[in-house]
């Protein structure tokens, strides 16, 4: 309780995320990564033993976090320290083989690449239970009718269940850029110290096939089915990059999202879950706040902020590579993920729990309606035959007159009646119950939920069913 | 002369990317909008008649822009103004079907993407361009043996082509995200002030099918073959963040290279073109400056700086839309492109005149050249059957002894000698012959230029030949 | 009409902010830069006469930007081309002492140096009205009793006037990073290229004191009254990372003022000015949007995103200097100060036009009052003698069950009932009476104003009352 | 070890700022906070007895934190969470005083003041102790002679000393924007759920001036002489914003020293130490990398991403305040105070530790001294009545003719020699040969040192001498 305590370990990220990034977790790859070097050297005909490649497969889960330290503060070198401790427990015999041919970076930069792969597979399937989540919100209110806001003014209607399409539409483009990062992703492979490949070409007697055969069939070992064909002592900084920008996307889209859900919980139109004890806020006890979606917001605004050191490194590497990135990467990437991972988690549980009041959104929309009607009411005019520019130039005036009545105190909002008594709108009080009719006002927006769903987001889930 | 002049304007890009940004572009673009929206509504049986499409199709290109700044000046709206002056070419009867069930949005955010869209074309012709230029330049230097720098200290060897080839695989990531982005653009098309496409609801007697019919429609006469099937009352503001996140990750990869090349520059192995008559100093004037890759750098840096002004605008919209975002994207949006055009224009004159000193290239490798073929050694001797951490920590500590006469002024380099006269190497002087030979200490360098060219590039650019 | 227009020149931006950063301003900045070189090197001795000096001063304002273009495609320098400009109006005898010991960056870096001086200025000007303007709006409404929103839900009560007293507290943080900025502020002065002043060492025959007069006097004449002890061949750029600070600290002010008017013109509580002729929405003719705050609010963010070029410029300067500065400088310090001129502009005009809709104000304050009685009936009861924990749970059951209520459609909030039938809170009507005196909610909110105004805002006005 | 580790903590960061963003600290501040409340109310003239306040004061290091996570995940909040824990210990009596008028951001807040004054204590005590080192090193090497590069190439002369007096000028902006900080700095005070204090309008029965006095003698109690006027819930956010611009300023000036001192080591002009033991690289042992400039720089970037956070959050804070500031404030504020800790004392390390390599530096100045010498000629032949425009060009086109010959492998340099046998510049060997005396060639350089050390940074460490 005397050093700093992250928060997104002690409070917000989930278990699972916060292995992919633990010392166990890393340092576990690196000893998968020392023996499938082995084992695959030997399927290309290196000089190794099935008691040395066991002795090796053995040894991958029990590390000695002590003996490392030792060896660590010994040769202030990391690699080393572990190299040591692993052949410590292989015996002199494995030793031999250990780290074939290979420089820190073998280790470094592909396990890098294995957390970050693994990673995202978490994300996509939160983000595909979230996706899923918010479709069936957007089915089940498609034709709740309520108020649209444009500047935050009252506009024209839409649904509930249109609104929230809009926000499913937001992650589709996330989750098609996560797709798009996945198919594209590489291993990083056995390139070397400046990335030549130059100790392979001398165990391996010149022969070009047969390091690129050991160097996919590593990256099939590790789980990647794509190798870098060229790499200088790392893979390419803008790899990482990337994947900033796409937590940083993801992160857009959380905070659009609840910053939506906060106006609508002040409208009173939605609520998030409130747990019969707790306390809203010490001094005022009748207080809901969205608390879940601030925090979301919150975070959503450190992972965009950590956008910019992707961008900065790899715009700065120096030739075949400068060591400026490290201490970087080991805060940016994981706690990048970190927050991402708990923003999902909590917008699940937001969507998961969600109140919708009903009342209060019929409410809103019946106060505004006059107004809302006056697009309909310029198309019936334009369309029996008055002129557009004309017309909207009254219904502007008229409607500043009612709303400086409204300001002033008055309730009555008399906006129709002044319509029908001009009679160049060339309206009747029968186009007008017309245009009054509720399904006329919110246009196809349940439609178009359907259709999108439809059109987008069932093909999506179909093909990633699996996941 | 007394205003603010904008550089991107008066000095760096060209006139093709400063036309698509500029209001003629932007201002006939809406009247194409106008135009082609009665035309598609004739199309679907809207009773609009030939001779009101001609009026409008024949002043598409006629902006009166002092008749527009006077109706601005009068309406403070700049579409109504717009509008206005494209009715008084059209004639009354033009006018009365004029902007027919549609909004500001339609022409503003349809505007953006056509504008984003060309932007897009024009960067990918150019990025082409240079992936051609740089594969050459690969491809001519592949077998060019340079040192290869770790942490900016000589390290191995490599050779100039797979250098270069790094880069352009930085391009290629580029050119694959651009493509990603391409293929998934969508035109914003008809929807209405909040999105529910109500005013076509009542124009096409709630046909929503001939309203999907009317956007698609309208989207492939502007030249796109997607259209969003929702959006609110703007496309989702992701879709500009995402164009800011490729064409910052573009400048990522543009002040990588360039970085690049000041350091070769510095080392006198490369040179930027440099006119007779050039004065790279005032005060010095022997001096042959980087000025281009420096100013390419300079505008990356600028680039990357817009990036976050679209995350934060795409997470800050409210609702169905707030205008927060509109003064900024007249801003990011078209300078970040204007820089970028900048940038490629800059790199493809760089490399189209870049001189390379081979002498210097060949005397910094041999300087070095003990050192390096340390890590051969290294494998000769495990091959040979010595104890490879043994062995590493004798070469280091004779490299560190090396050194230390290196610094103090000495010029010789004995390193070789020290390990053949160190019996645990088993190390004879043939063998150190062997090493010595050049082809051995590049590795696979050229191999990999000509397989990654292969594998990665010539596909790419026969795909995107016509371009 | 062909090419980009820059909204923050053609729409935005000030003609006194424009001429700073323009051509003119710059060029004659040299000149001045020259001119003055000249006098002090005369006064300190050096052979320079009256008439060669008459002949520079002659020539300041008459630049001839044709000649100094032709100069220009020929030497690709821009300094060389103004000198040689110069020097033909000057003549052959001025010519001679023309830039005599000095190199580029005396004039750019100087320059800059004047264009944010005067830029500063203009800025505190404008700063220092809407202060004043801010002040009075303030006082005004100091007693006006408004809603307060903690997590966007009403929570008590509190003044317009205190509401607006923390803009200006935030404006006042500002104002006073801008005086530190300025009262810090150095001249860069005559270094030389790498900033030894070694070209004066030979013309003041190695007189160090000689030399430091020059620069000290050179940096009155053109208005400074420090200049830095030593530089590189450049100022330090982190200068100029403080000033994209200042300006995006100005912007982060702007952003959260016009959200908070933002969400008042949405509460109907404000109103920005709204022109008799102006059009809200060309489809939606009855909407006042908040037009203008959401225009400072997309300038800042602008102006916030520019921050990190001017932080990455400074961490990549290297050595003596780099050029990796210049294009982005030219870009990312105008803009920003062009942006925070017109974020000025729009915030005085929003605060001179707001109109206030008290009728509303106290509307929304008369719905809430009994919950916002909470907190007092929790002080009085505690003051009765009840235990403050056990009552707090109390009242947050009854709110939750009220609330429920007006969820559910109920208007009616009978929470003072529900607390007066418990006798737990000891509470009699005559201490709700007493709670319900509106003087007694918002506790010391108009004291506050009044203090701050006169311990914080007045001294500072009254300090900087003549600009 | 199978969860993150956040490196900063199990790395980089000392023990004395990790306990600043502690838990233990955290708390114990909140009880602090209460105590002292309490405390001050008494002598106010508050019902408060001593036996009340022993019973408080006796208990604020001994935090359950068992309990506390019990009430927590009852209550949901994390104040009253520790609100009971406290008051378990204390006592009903206590019980009944404690939290008497105030609200959670009356912990949460002036606890984050309390942790962000200390945490810039500590970063002022160790950005002293590396001025003062700097200082040193600049005096030992203000007459070293060094190659200066502006462009990174070659250019003319300067000292060591006088380049890291430049590193020392960029330290004294931070450490000055520090010590404006916190003079401004004030404590947050008791201000109330929305900041009007209402709850002690009724304790203080109305009395305005007891309500200042305790707020002010809060904050001296708690270690500040000053305290906000006016706050909404919350002290403006505009604060933190500061403290992160701030850092990374800090973190500006640590990125650019240490690119400086990699291009150094590049150069072999000066060295990290470099353990004995120690392993530059597992692959090539004879590396010696400047491994902690590398972590410098990285954590630098870290730094400077986290910086738009804090404008985020100033710039979205809606009305009185919202959440969203919450869960971001709890990563950003501490990692980057952890980071600049961690900075500094790698700064420390590095300076305490350097190597500088004379003969290097000679080798270096001796190669290049032709080019510098241009200059000089430049000025002599101006003085001797040369036209300086004129020889300029042609010092221009004899050093490229060299550098071409130099690019080709001459080695030779004969410039001089050039530049003696044409007339036009009027030198004689007698006048070369002055100029090469190296003491003319670095100008003022040591004076600037030995100046700029008189002038400001003992000023500096006197007025700052006890900390």
């Amino acid at each position: 309780m005397d050093k700093y305590i992250n928060p997104l370990k002690s409070r917000y990220a989930s278990k699972e995320m916060l292995y992919i990034f633990s010392p166990k977790f890393k340092y576990t790859t690196w000893r998968k990564l020392w023996y499938n070097l082995a084992l695959v050297q030997k399927e290309l005909g290196i000089n190794i033993s099935n008691k040395q490649l066991n002795k090796l497969s053995k040894h991958i889960e029990n590390i000695d976090f002590e003996l490392v330290k030792k060896y660590e503060s010994k040769f202030q070198h990391e690699v080393m320290a572990h190299l040591y401790a692993y052949a410590d427990l292989a015996g002199d015999d494995a030793r031999k083989i250990l780290h074939l041919g290979v420089t820190s970076a073998y280790l470094m930069d592909n396990t890098d690449l294995v957390q970050i792969k693994e990673a995202l597979l978490l994300i996509e399937n939160k983000l595909l239970k979230l996706i899923n989540t918010l479709k069936k919100f957007s089915i089940k209110h498609k034709n709740l009718v309520t108020l649209a806001y444009t500047h935050l003014q009252e506009a024209q209607l839409t649904t509930l269940g249109k609104r929230s399409s809009l926000w499913l539409q937001s992650l589709i483009f996330d989750f098609e850029e996560l797709k798009f990062i996945m198919s594209n992703m590489r291993f990083r492979g056995v390139k070397g110290t400046v990335g030549n490949q130059s100790s392979f070409k001398e165990l391996f007697a010149s022969n070009f096939e047969k390091v690129k055969d050991l160097d996919i069939n590593l990256a099939k070992k590790m789980g990647f089915d794509k190798v870098y064909q060229i790499t200088s002592q790392t893979y390419d900084r803008k790899f990482d990059s990337s994947i900033l920008n796409f937590l940083s996307n993801l992160a857009q889209s959380a905070h659009k999202i609840t910053n939506d859900i906060r106006f609508m919980q002040h409208l009173k139109e939605i609520e998030e879950h409130f747990e019969p004890h707790q306390i809203g806020s010490s001094a005022m006890p009748y207080k809901r706040n969205p608390i879940y979606s601030e925090r979301i917001a919150s975070l959503a605004k450190f992972i965009m902020s950590l956008q910019s050191s992707g961008g900065f490194i790899a715009a700065t590497q120096w030739l075949e590579r400068t060591l400026d990135d490290s201490a970087c990467k080991r805060l940016n990437i994981p706690q990048a993920f970190l927050a991402a991972d708990a923003t999902l988690i909590l917008l699940s549980k937001v969507f998961n729990n969600i109140r919708v009041n009903k009342k209060m959104i019929e409410k809103h929309v019946k106060t505004e309606m006059p107004f809302i009607l006056t697009e309909d009411i310029l198309m019936k005019a334009t369309k029996n035959g008055g002129d557009r520019q004309i017309l909207h130039e009254k219904i502007r005036i008229y409607s500043m007159k009612v709303k400086e009545n409204i300001y002033s105190g008055t309730t009555e909002n008399d906006l129709i009646k002044l319509i029908l008594n001009d009679q160049s709108f060339k309206l009747t009080s029968k186009d007008i119950d017309e245009i009054l009719n509720p399904n006329e006002n919110i246009g196809f927006a349940s439609y178009q939920v359907e259709n999108f769903i439809t059109e987008i987001i069932d093909p999506i889930l179909e093909k990633n069913k699996e996941n």
